[in-house]
């Protein structure tokens, strides 16, 4: 990690969350945004890792659950999407029959869709037959092939995954990790034998972005989402939503329950124990890199980033004091790391030539965890002095290096869960009624128990999206804000990303 | 890992490698070749895990050795060429001082260049107004930024690399992981102070060969390929081939040492430490999935694959025999399975209900090195009955399963070493004349100490390629098969993928 072509001052205040995101990124070493084209930032190789341990989290989940990792190909052949074609003839004539809303606006959203994606229409010298496009999504890539692999009862659940690059073409302002054009992507997609196997699928999504966001110290409000604001092609769609600083949410990761509404289009069809050819049911669950957005935005102070452990490039910066007085410095140092070390901690020793403060100051920027200084007096004292990124310092027992500093990341860890649980109480604010005064960076927690014209009305009145009904309803029955009819039912207004 | 949709039957004869190979590939689940994108298959599962396995140990020696990964963006603005265009005119200029004719064909490349793109000229419903093109390898992208990274003599070496997905539009025949349109592609690209240290660089890069290529049981050809052969822009080029049991030679690898050839064109300078500017030395070191696929080649028999131990997706694949007879059966079996896999091991229990035939001859075509059976009778003797892919079975001890089981897969990775090495020796015949008979799937070894137009007429008699002036002299002089004088120059004819 070196220090090119970068300026290490000028942090903005975080109170100033709008300039202070943008300009972190690039002062931590995550990202250089000087590549040529708007929201292609390049991973710079801090930034990188930090993404590939939140990955590690993902696989580890991944492996738990027993979904298997493939990986599909990039581009798409436009006539590809006639099955999907098939699909809107489909879900319009059950329109027409007077079936479920849900599925109405995958007709728009096809349409959008051509709106939204990059174009192979050439490869060499030659204008291609088939045009391609860059996938924004794996559906349609994927679904091809799952026909072929699905026959009988016995292939399922089929449950795969990917971690891949994905493409957006953002007309919208590009923000680092948040709003990108090439789209660092976690996505699952399962096939099941029916509508309660894939329920239970989405239960299965939503206890594993319980353990991720547990992992990166996010608390999260998780809803269900309008049916405005549900997935095309999807019966419902279950949001995650993090609030970030600026009383913004942002959407970190979303479940699709799809039922069987793709099985007929795609032929996703298999022969049950009794030899019936019936249809598979659905489901995809998708992540991003607006993780690390949200732990950057979430856990960072005027410093700079602190990351929470789990998702730490670096456990532990050691850092050599007066190495230059005793020999016994380095030597302390290098055991002290082969220790953390072999225990599986991401240790770093900086040795660079530079005051202890200009250290401190560098890692502080960058979130490590927890720094642990050592010098001749430490030694005699057969201590080490540790200093936690989240604030607090005090000496700790070299003999018991490895629990000491384990003991320090978990205090570290709920130290961070419990300042965003605090912040997120803060934030969110009960509103009872409609005459409330709308303040900027606020959430609004609402009893809700109306229909989808009264929730257009709420959006109207305020000026707010409504995130969905929320997973975790109130304890006691309130008033719906609307209709005043008693309802346990919770929902919350916010501005989005 | 499912038996979606594949037939278990009709595996060719190695012999007939032509039609095994692409049955292979298919036949043991590592990829899915009916993606309607010709060049572009979809991983399976075990396929993914295999070459993830083989990206670990990649990732291990770049660790070892301090290179930082980073990650760049797919997509690439065609006039960051204009660099390219700069370097060209150069390049011309020194040609026509009668400098370095390694430096010859780059402006043909260039031109040859834009036939082997895929480009993104359309995004949404926009025409763009400057086309992109996406990545056949990172040069162009990565020299944009490394200027901005390096400033001084402190920042150099900068050694980073990275594993992307990278296209290619062949026109030639697609052959899974051999040649492919969307390539599983791994680019170290480091900057140096002069060309001593780059020099260096080469020779780190082809320890880090020597390593991995260890690792795969691949004996390989190194050679320091002609200069028509040389990679464009390059002063030399260094090229790793394996033999694949047709005869032919496959590329697995290349070191490119470019000088300071595009230091000046793209402003790659640094201030050294006497506040002089000057030139970057830069290297190149590719690889890619063609790794995999010398893997499966060179070592799979008529039975289907078979995996070195360190590549393989399942290291040990237990067998549970008579179950149903012995709840003592599971209850070792799980023991065993935890005390493996607890040592590192990958461990898979085979414990559907089929024929113990038919599981053996499952996991023979999926190549797991080591299968253990264990049955009633295995237990009263504390033993398990040891099947190695390569050939042999004996009793081993229970007791000490972990280190019995490593001794097994390390007497595997021996068997395959000394295989592969004598059919190399079977395939590569010298040749002491032109008179010589050329024989289908032979590679000849000749000395050889003439000039690239002495190279030229060899090409043209045998009708083979000459792979470049091998990394391995001859102990002895020889006559060269042109001139007659005696050389240690070693060089090898060949039909090359």
């Amino acid at each position: 990690m070196g220090e090119q072509g970068k300026a290490k001052r000028g942090i903005p205040a975080k109170a100033d969350f709008n300039a202070w995101y943008p300009a972190i990124v690039e002062i931590a070493d995550l990202v250089d945004k000087r590549y040529p084209i708007k929201g292609m930032d390049v991973w710079r190789p801090y930034g990188w890792k930090a993404m590939k341990y939140i990955d590690a989290l993902t696989h580890a989940e991944m492996e738990r659950t027993g979904h298997d990792e493939v990986n599909f190909p990039l581009l798409i052949p436009e006539d590809l999407l006639e099955k999907e074609n098939q699909l809107v003839a489909r879900l319009q004539a059950a329109r027409e029959a007077g079936i479920d809303v849900s599925e109405l606006r995958f007709d728009e959203e096809v349409e959008g869709f051509s709106k939204e994606v990059y174009w192979v229409k050439h490869a060499g010298e030659t204008e291609l037959d088939v045009p391609m496009f860059l996938r924004p999504t794996s559906e349609t890539a994927m679904y091809t092939l799952f026909p072929l692999w699905i026959r009988s009862h016995s292939d399922l659940p089929l449950k795969t995954y990917q971690i891949v690059n994905t493409f957006r073409y953002e007309t919208k302002q590009t923000r680092t990790f948040i709003r990108v054009r090439e789209i660092h992507f976690f996505e699952a997609h399962t096939a099941h034998k029916d509508e309660a196997d894939a329920s239970a699928q989405i239960e299965e999504d939503l206890e594993i972005v319980d353990n991720i966001m547990s992992d990166l110290c996010l608390p999260v409000i998780i809803s269900k989402r309008p049916v405005w604001d549900t997935f095309p092609g999807a019966w419902y769609t279950i949001a995650i939503d993090v609030i970030m600083p600026n009383g913004r949410t942002l959407q970190v990761a979303s479940c699709h329950h799809y039922r069987d509404q793709w099985a007929e289009a795609f032929g996703m069809t298999y022969e049950d124990v009794d030899g019936n050819h019936k249809n598979c049911h659905q489901t995809t669950y998708g992540m991003s890199e607006r993780l690390l957005g949200a732990v950057v935005g979430t856990h960072g102070d005027d410093n700079g980033l602190i990351f929470p452990p789990k998702s730490a490039p670096i456990h532990v910066v050691l850092i050599p004091v007066a190495a230059h007085k005793s020999e016994a410095v380095m030597e302390t140092v290098t055991s002290i790391s082969d220790k953390l070390r072999s225990s599986g901690l991401r240790v770093h020793i900086d040795d660079r030539d530079k005051r202890a403060g200009k250290k401190f100051y560098d890692w502080e920027i960058k979130g490590v965890p927890l720094r642990l200084e050592i010098g001749p007096r430490d030694i005699e004292n057969g201590t080490a002095f540790a200093a936690r990124r989240t604030g607090g310092k005090q000496p700790i027992n070299i003999q018991d290096i490895v629990v000491e500093v384990s003991n320090e990341l978990k205090a570290i860890e709920s130290e961070l869960e419990s300042r965003t649980s605090s912040i997120m109480d803060e934030m969110v604010t009960p509103m009872e009624s409609l005459e409330t005064e709308i303040k900027e960076g606020m959430i609004y927690e609402i009893a809700f128990g109306g229909s989808d014209a009264d929730a257009e009305t709420l959006e109207k009145t305020t000026g707010l999206t409504i995130l969905g009904e929320c997973m975790t309803q109130f304890e006691e029955e309130k008033p719906c804000i609307i209709s005043g009819k008693m309802t346990t039912k919770r929902n919350h207004l916010a501005r989005m990303y």
